[in-house]
């Protein structure tokens, strides 16, 4: 079957800025799912998430299958701020501050074409890592480098930087109806 | 690291309806990351594309990854009217008459625990398949089979049936300023 797929190349390979943001499910899913197509394009991504890493969720084994071109670190301790998160803000703050340093080793290194900074956009706006660190890392991006970067909340001027910019809204959500997560769905 | 991380359990496993919809970008990508967390959970899915199948894209390798656990079915011949697409619409109408027996078939099957039905949307707006089809399949579904519908203009009575919606809004995009699609990311 596969002979018969046209296959796009196109002329002109740019490295795009695109930030999910919005309320509503499907931000970082959709980072997540550019990784898996983009692995089928023999492409290297890195994944930083900056607010998870206390609780499990599938991706973590899910990559783990396609390893060694999707690389994850889970730098974060939580939700900074929500209710049952024990960790203190300086915590979270020296947390974010570290995965900030870790993008910008990643994104200069040359090894990836795509770089994923997950819930960056919460990061900035709980006060965990500055604006001018996150436009600092956009004016320093390679040029052939895509950046994502998800999360509610993304700043005006981070959105004025990108070049694809989707706002995911909430038309509603299982949690509503008292629903608890589901596994694969919303973990 | 992994030993220290929190695994939620769900008291009560329900099989959830998904719907993304809305014109901008991370509908199917959203999509394709909810399939790569889930086979981190252990989780079947299969994913049926409604509309696409002309063109390659690079899930299609990226999902070969993660075989046994996903499966991917292309029925479709390209997006029904746009520019360029050379087949007629009695075409396009039996690849999409012929997708929906398959889902019917995939969701009854008992294999799966995620059903994708990619661009399905589109294809009712389209008149591609009927609102009555996809209604049925929402009335059929077993309990614990998590349904996942997307593609822009989602029908009112397909929202109504969902648990979780969420209408992805186009900010930006970069093809906009004439850039054209990018591999891993656009396709």
């Amino acid at each position: 079957m596969e002979e018969t797929f046209k296959k796009l190349e196109p002329q002109k390979k740019v490295g795009l800025i695109v930030v999910l943001t919005g309320n509503g499910k499907g931000k970082t899913t959709s980072a997540l799912g550019m990784a898996l197509r983009a692995v089928g394009h023999g492409l290297k991504v890195c994944i930083i998430h900056f607010m998870k890493g206390d609780m499990y969720s599938g991706e973590i084994d899910g990559i783990k299958r396609l390893a060694p071109d999707i690389e994850l670190y889970l730098t974060g301790k939580g939700f900074c701020g929500i209710y049952g998160n024990p960790y203190p803000y300086e915590e979270h703050r020296a947390n974010a501050q570290e995965a900030i340093r870790l993008a910008k080793n990643k994104m200069l290194s040359g090894i990836y074409d795509i770089l994923i900074l997950d819930e960056i956009n919460n990061a900035v706006k709980l006060k965990l890592v500055d604006l001018s660190q996150v436009l600092d890392l956009i004016n320093k991006k390679p040029p052939l480098l895509h950046l994502i970067l998800t999360g509610r909340d993304a700043h005006p001027e981070v959105i004025e930087k990108a070049d694809t910019v989707s706002e995911i809204k909430e038309v509603k959500h299982a949690y509503r109806k008292k629903i608890e997560p589901q596994k694969g769905i919303d973990y």
